[in-house]
């Protein structure tokens, strides 16, 4: 795990660890006795207490919020390697990975739950680190932990930390949730800003390769913009993250609900260092996982105002139009820069393992 | 893996393996590209399918439950080794597991959600399985799996297949939650069953222990009697199931809150064969994990109807009261079988790695 020590972006160099006499992890901080009551209490409660994870349950009872009847749920599990990257790391993209699963069924996320499987030998002090950046990640997004969860593994069971994490949010009432199944012909597709940084940045990282301008993830809270979206009145057909897979993906995905999507290759951003190293490491940036980065299909009419609504946030300020719904069989085109239209498709495998 | 390929207890020995010319789990199934999205058709929404994971969302949107406003929310990883056990797997107790920590909540368990860290390499028929045993069990439990998350990292990287499970549930409206801080001088204290079970049964598969008369795991989910202790309008001052750390770890983390807990050993129900292997194995019996057992702290003039409704199911026949709530420290003491009352502390490390 030595590799991976490069401390996250912003972090104060010298942290305490909390734990006298237990610099590495062992598998008794998972045995449900003292020395995991100990961790729990003076790392995970230490940095992330809130009145929910206050409780000190298994689980936690979060109180109804009013106007919001639906609750939207979601997980993901988070394997990234290596555990710190340019613009982010394993902490912080657990959290906003998760709101933006939450964001994307137009839901207000309101808590999470974090359940760390940690490697026995683990360094105490970059778990630490870890554990300080899902903190400021949750108050970035306005989000508790609620309730959590730690197990350990032997030496070898696993690579460091993997961390999943769910959350739930309130749909507000009276809202229709976004879905593929609302697109409809005439649909406008927008697009919140420049893809490939997140997958390029990590794939670097972890490759030891370094470019003149060097690439950071785009990994951000959708949340506000969303929010933004809401507040706004758009109607909002369909939302998607453009994770793994990247839009290429995220685009076949919503046409198999059975409409024709098309998009215009010149529209869509892609920064001169991401088109580069897609060049040479021989990736389409297309289907490059992107973590802060996603797609509203809205009725055109709408279009205009919600490419102004995303681009008053600083993370959507590259937003606009990149194509629209048409009548016709589940499919995806583009009109490309220098051909004809062709045909997007979906990877039948991957292009980059463990990026999220 | 291949020690670990013991078909569970009543599984049908041949299963079809639904991803042809994939016998093994690769890279790509956790990619985001169509080998992944037929992972996901064929196996998970095959065994799984229900409305809510037919939203095919990140995420998805649960109807509210008229009567219960507030929420429960709980987590889980599951890392038991080896995957099958006797009277259980992996996948039946990160469904169990999880229903118990709502059911702790005095909440009725609604959906679940799944994520899974695959190791490459994985028999897709020991997957399939797993799968299908996760859904047996949302059938037995009443739960559903709303949606989930698959990744897949190197081999090597992980031990066969690590589970996640988060749950929400309802907790009815006007119910007070049980919690530590409720527990009144008095109390009764009663357990549901005989002890040591799961953690027995686990490391004996995982030994390759014989035992004369072997050891079924007591792994069950249990909102059905705490369902039935709610109906009963039993006050539930405290609720815990008794997993890491069993009975021991249990009382000292609700003695915490403030009040002493003493218990009489002689009232304490352990089989003959787990008494025995706890002996061989240098086990304390009370620190075993168990995965269907838990204690209820109630009012002493409920204590009767408490036992007598938790014994009318198979789970619970054995069913008593073993001790009780006093003013007092926070401290936990136990009337021994051959001495004095002696300090029953939480343990420092733990006795059984990988148990859940």
């Amino acid at each position: 795990m030595t590799e991976k020590r490069t401390p996250p972006d912003g972090f104060v160099p010298a942290c305490p660890v909390p734990i006298p006499d237990y610099p590495r992890v062992t598998l008794a901080h998972g045995g449900g006795g003292r020395l995991m009551h100990d961790l729990i209490e003076r790392m995970f409660v230490e940095l992330l207490d809130n009145e929910l994870l206050g409780q000190r349950h298994d689980g936690a009872v979060v109180p109804p919020v009013p106007g919001s009847g639906r609750i939207a749920i979601t997980t993901d599990s988070y394997v990234v390697s290596p555990l710190f990257f340019p613009g982010g790391d394993i902490g912080s993209m657990a959290v906003y990975g998760t709101v933006n699963d939450l964001s994307m069924c137009a839901a207000h996320p309101s808590a999470l739950t974090l359940g760390l499987i940690l490697e026995e030998g683990l360094e105490m002090e970059l778990l630490w680190r870890i554990v300080q950046s899902i903190a400021a990640a949750c108050r970035r997004a306005g989000v508790v932990i609620a309730t959590g969860d730690t197990k350990v593994v032997e030496h070898g069971s696993c690579d460091g930390i993997y961390i999943n994490t769910a959350g739930i949010g309130t749909v507000p009432d009276g809202l229709d949730p976004p879905s593929p199944r609302r697109v409809r012909p005439g649909d406008s597709i927008v697009l919140s800003g420049d893809l490939g940084r997140h997958g390029i940045a990590v794939m670097a990282a972890r490759q030891g390769i370094r470019f003149d301008s060097p690439v950071r993830s785009d990994l951000a809270p959708l949340n506000g913009m969303v929010s933004a979206l809401i507040e706004r009145g758009i109607e909002l057909h369909c939302l998607r993250d453009l994770t793994r897979g990247g839009l290429g993906s995220a685009l076949n995905e919503i046409a198999t609900a059975g409409i024709t999507l098309t998009v215009d290759e010149a529209l869509i951003p892609i920064s001169e260092p991401v088109r580069g190293a897609c060049e040479i490491l021989g990736f389409d940036p297309l289907y490059v996982a992107n973590e802060g980065r996603f797609i509203a299909i809205v009725p055109e009419s709408a279009a205009e105002d919600c490419v102004r609504t995303i681009g008053s946030f600083e993370d959507g300020r590259e937003a606009r139009v990149v194509g629209r719904a048409i009548e016709g069989r589940p499919l995806v085109t583009m009109k490309s820069m220098i051909g004809p239209e062709r045909v997007l498709d979906m990877l039948s495998g991957e292009q980059l393992p463990r990026i999220c």
